[in-house]
């Protein structure tokens, strides 16, 4: 297949890449077809990607992005943007989607169509453009969904419309400076003013900041891009009675001019770690005046006389929000794969190239490829088995929302609260989980490149920097386990009580795995204080090869989160007799983060397990072969040691194993590093990112690594400052005085 | 004690940070009069720091740090550098110093009198330039010590007075583009032309960089700043004949108006992670002639002849150089004390401050402090303790490598080979598992700070990103287990052949505390292919009380060590029945790892724990008071138990705990944790950082957090380039099409 991303073949290719590629036994483009849904997606999205590769405009051009003041960056960031809206209307692109959210109601549908942004190509053209976060996605991403799920008919039919042409750019103001996730507590007022109180006709909002915690602080595009925000703010009705929080469209600046409306201040936050294109914001509103009808009011509404009434109530009302949420999680989770995938095809082509260290076995006074080493392949390869692994999990989880969503668009009564709850626990266990594995590895990554992974021009700098969030974002990180857990203790709960028919409809859903090892830990009741033995273990005659049998090592993780779940259970009981019930629960979060992880390893393994289970069912009609299949098998049973070995003292704790199966399952991860050491470079190469995307020095596909550095090294602006003979202004102004002066 | 850094008193502070000062039960100003070596100490410390801070120059202000180019940054590096100097020249400051390196020979002293950075007092201004790394200062920590070792006496006396004068800024050129820590490697060469041959009167050198590979890459100050270059290359004597690696001193720039000189190339090798004051450079040598004494004679020499000749030989000739790479370690061990101090300060002072999350116990409507959370707990509390522990142990290596260098140079035959490998090893295990420790503490203590650690101005990125290098720099902390091992193994054989005299000189070494267990351990030959079981086991009838026994404890970290090293020497025996001697030692470098953090480990709680006992004897003598030993044998506690926890697989595979001993030690770490949490703040007050220092809008002193965030985010230029209305370039230019032209 041609790849119009690269009109001319390339040159030369680095001859320890040349030799890595020479002899692999799978097929990378076979996996590129699998990830992309098919041979004809691929083609299509390398074409996409070419676009922008090739679009003369010039401003698509990373060159440089690293030397760039981030004012600057900001200003590119939207010059592209507006270019890529250009391009897709040339081409058509959204002129006839398909809504891809089954969620919208169809009466919506038409107030968006023609909409660039819900096409799914305009997604892969934003991706080829390096990743750059575009400010005005977000328009898109958080603020027309919230209209759609929150406004009534009437409302969407008029603000839809304005989204689809720009005339209204809009954000989503939640955070405030004080308050971050604990949305109870935020301070923002929406105060009803009567039109006998001196309101204007029909009543309005007063949208106010009480105090310096109150701002609304971090929101995307709040800053400098959006003329709109969507505020989320307490509703004090028209009896003076706060109805807690709701939604309220904000007009922030003119759609004529852009200039900030009356009582309005709003301002870019800083300079942050990463995502600095982005003009995340801060705002305060003094007493600004909004129309009634200005509340989002499809769960609730406040009639002219500033009477409010909830419309829908309990589960019926929260659920799309809800879903929307775990959809956000998801897609956190998923775009997670591609983060990993990156990072590890930058830091282990390059491992390929650098060779460091001479070879004492032999006298060929060659250096060793640094990834021959083991240290090298203990940090990198199971990252890279990793990013497959999220691959498959993200995919699944994106599925099974859709699923439920439709479901409950159909209005279904399949999707009962327990449904509901563990998808709410496999994205809260995967998020966290995920993203934390993500970060740390992408970091690891670019510490394996050594003193080269310090420099910009690595890509790792701003890939990292720009992930990070990810792991703050929608629900920290550090918080989430314990959503995870109180989703969890009721399927203990029904075990205890041996409730059969809630049992039955656990049994369906991500923790079904847990009712048999839970069921066999309460029958055996195991000794207050001790850790709960898990009923499954290894047999202390077991070998090396009983580690290479991944469904052995699944049961293994399965009684992990069975056993571990348990003993916070049994915590929270014994500590609540001692303390208050928050307090019981504060002692008990360390418990808690690692059952939920052991939850999250469980479910990334076997959808992982699973995935590839569907692809060999497939046979031929799948793009993968027996030889894709194999390699990713290897992927598979190397990532469930690797987490068997970083997790270790949780299956020493649970006796599942014992010390004399230690050196057993370090042996076979060294085995399956070996096995799956040729196969590195291919499984990179399988992910085809194109060098635009990558934007690095180090994991260019030709792997011509150093003109690179030194390339990049002379472009940098202190450099050019001083073309007369290499003298800048740091002389001239102060080292002058030192040397010649004396000071 | 008045604090001349804060003339004026805080008009408030935060009712938080007030309440958490008012009820410590210790006094940090005795831990800021230990730390300084006593109350005068502190005095004469602020003092200097007000220098800077008052400075009516302004040049040291940090307040647009944050929004500035690196060109410009790195600008005023060099100006804030000669200001520095100034302000020493006009205090007398290194006019009368005792140089602080005994290593220095007598005469050479005379030639660097006078110079200001030979004074302590001098680092004391450095750090109080809130750690901004000034190019020139590696002139006199890489540069200038590199001629006082490796230079005979007639090139010391024409060189260090020129470098005290500033006439001379220097730069020490090693690595090469393609080349790091392998120095065998480097390709840069050094060829002997003869006068008769066509070189200058006596000969000279040749100095080339023969392909892209060699080019020099990374050194600091070479870029822009420095005018000489330390160079290493490959000496090729008049004879044609490769000697190796030696040191060349390259003239880079004219010293009359700084242009490069002909056949030189150097730059700025661009953006990186951190440190982006600092101008690293390349360099590309096109056959500069330098005459031939500029080649270092110390140690070897080369006639007009071009004839070669070592000088000293064997481990005489490297040993001044070896001690100095052990000092610049033991340099970035002790310095990680501080910067995981700052990290800890910002984030518990902000954990103290930030409220997040109803307390459902009572109803009075406040949210907790977040410092409340056991999570947050168990990521910062532990990180002080360690912040201190690495104090202890930082000082304990300085002083010990002081000891020894002391001994070499009136040359004491006690400094056997035993005693200097035993430095080598503690130095190399500390400085792999203290930094790797300190980097990740740091950006734990930045993801802690949840949203807010995401901002520049929340100080922890910048402390992050120029804290990483040290992960990276003087041996990858990845690489230096190798080197811990190899030396460790030395002991093994000797306990195995029980060598008695031998034991007796390991003995006296730090590890010395392995000879009992190892002993223990061979009599009782373990079975081939277990794991080693510890000699010494927690008791299975152990309480709560037994975890916090710390001598306890230490046997126990004791025995780990022991017991992993035992497996690494018994692995490398079995492997190489299989494989190459080099296959052999590939396979047990993750072995190699865990050994050498765990001899880190023990290392630093024993300095600790020995350090405490040692103010604890000398009474009312020392500065710290019985109260103040009781909260920092808390922190010894809780990092000893909170390695432990970390670590559990080693403990649990030794069998020096089994799985009922979990819940006791997780129980433990609870309440030592309860009863440090009081001490938190206090405990980072004593670091007596200034808020000038810390460059934190979140760990400012008064705990004044909000209003300094958002003072931070309206002096962003992309605020400022917009104050007509807040409509900036990035509308103009893009969004007006969007929203009014209709793209």
């Amino acid at each position: 297949m041609s790849d119009p991303r690269h009109p001319t073949p390339l040159k030369t290719i680095n001859p320890d890449l040349a030799a890595e590629r020479a002899s692999l036994p799978f097929s990378p483009l076979a996996i590129t077809h699998f990830l992309d849904g098919g041979a004809s997606n691929t083609e299509r999205r390398r074409r996409l990607e070419s676009w922008i590769i090739r679009d003369p405009s010039g401003v698509f051009s990373n060159e440089d992005n690293n030397y760039m003041h981030r004012t600057e960056r900001h200003t590119r960031a939207l010059a592209k943007f507006v270019r890529l809206v250009e391009l897709c209307r040339a081409a058509g692109i959204g002129s006839n989607n398909e809504s891809t959210n089954a969620n919208t109601p169809k009466s919506a549908i038409q107030h968006i169509e023609g909409e660039i942004i819900a096409s799914p190509e305009f997604y892969t053209l934003i991706s080829a453009i390096s990743d750059d976060p575009l400010p005005p996605s977000l328009h898109w991403v958080m603020f027309v969904p919230n209209i759609l799920t929150l406004c009534d008919a009437e409302q969407q039919a008029h603000w839809l419309p304005l989204c689809r042409d720009w005339k209204m750019i809009g954000c989503y103001a939640q955070t405030e400076l004080g308050h971050g996730s604990n949305i109870r507590a935020l301070e923002t007022t929406a105060t009803f003013l009567k039109e006998s109180e001196g309101g204007a006709p029909g009543g309005e909002w007063i949208i106010h900041s009480p105090t310096l915690t109150s701002w609304k602080f971090w929101p995307g595009t709040l800053g400098k891009t959006a003329n709109y925000a969507m505020v989320i703010a307490r509703l004090i009705d028209g009896e003076k009675m706060d109805r807690g929080i709701h939604n309220f469209l904000v007009p922030l600046r003119s759609t004529k001019d852009h200039t900030l409306l009356p009582g309005v201040e709003t301002g870019d936050i800083g300079p942050k770690i990463g995502y600095n294109n982005m003009d995340n914001g801060y705002a305060r509103f003094d007493s600004v005046k909004i129309p009634r009808r200005n509340m989002a009011m499809r769960f609730a509404r406040v009639d002219e006389e500033g009477r409010y009434e909830r419309l829908w109530v309990g589960r019926r009302r929260l659920l799309p929000s809800y879903i929307t949420m775990m959809q956000v999680r998801a897609y956190i989770i998923h775009s997670s794969n591609e983060a990993l995938a990156m990072a590890c095809t930058i830091a282990i082509r390059y491992s390929a190239v650098r060779r460091q260290g001479y070879n004492t076995d032999n006298d060929d006074n060659n250096e060793f490829q640094v990834l021959d080493y083991r240290q090298q392949q203990y940090r990198l390869l199971p990252l890279l088995a990793a990013s497959y692994a999220i691959y498959f999990t993200g995919r699944h989880v994106l599925d099974r929302l859709k699923y439920i969503e439709n479901q409950l668009v159909a209005g279904a009564t399949t999707i009962t609260k327990t449904v509901v709850g563990d998808i709410h626990a496999t994205t809260s266990a995967l998020k966290s989980f995920a993203t934390t594995f993500t970060a740390d590895g992408i970091e690891d990554c670019r510490k394996a490149c050594g003193g080269h992974g310090f420099l910009v021009c690595s890509g790792l700098v701003e890939l990292s920097n720009t992930y990070l969030q990810s792991c703050t974002v929608e629900g920290d990180n550090h918080m989430l386990p314990q959503q995870v857990i109180k989703v969890l203790l009721k399927l203990v709960e029904k075990v205890q009580s041996g409730d059969v028919d809630a049992l039955k409809e656990y049994a369906q859903t991500d923790m079904g795995y847990l009712i048999e090892p839970l069921q066999k830990l309460v029958e055996n009741a195991s000794v207050s204080g001790t850790p709960t033995k898990s009923s499954f273990a290894f047999p202390s005659s077991a070998t090396h090869d009983h580690f290479l049998d991944t469904s052995m090592l699944l049961v293994a993780f399965q009684h992990r989160t069975a056993c571990l779940l348990l003993d916070v259970a049994m915590q929270l009981q014994s500590s609540m007799e001692m303390s208050s019930p928050q307090q019981a629960w504060n002692d008990c979060l360390l418990s808690m983060s690692r059952a939920s992880r052991a939850h999250a390893c469980y479910l990334l393994l076997r959808d992982f397990s699973n995935g590839l289970e569907h692809e060999r069912k497939k046979g031929p009609s799948s793009c993968l072969g027996d030889n894709e299949i194999a390699v990713l098998s290897q992927c598979l049973t190397l990532l469930a040691l690797y987490w068997m070995d970083q997790h270790l003292s949780d299956f020493l704790q649970i006796q599942c194993l014992d010390s004399s199966h230690i050196p057993l399952l370090r042996k076979a991860l060294l085995g399956v590093m070996t096995k799956l050491r040729p196969s590195a470079v291919g499984l990179c190469d399988a992910r085809d990112f194109s060098d635009f995307r990558l934007k690095s020095a180090l994991g260019r596909y030709d792997g011509d690594v150093y003109p690179a550095i030194i390339n990049a090294a002379r472009n940098d602006p202190l450099n050019k400052e001083s073309q007369n003979g290499g003298v800048g202004l740091g002389y001239d102004e102060s080292l002058r005085k030192l040397i010649v002066g004396g000071v």
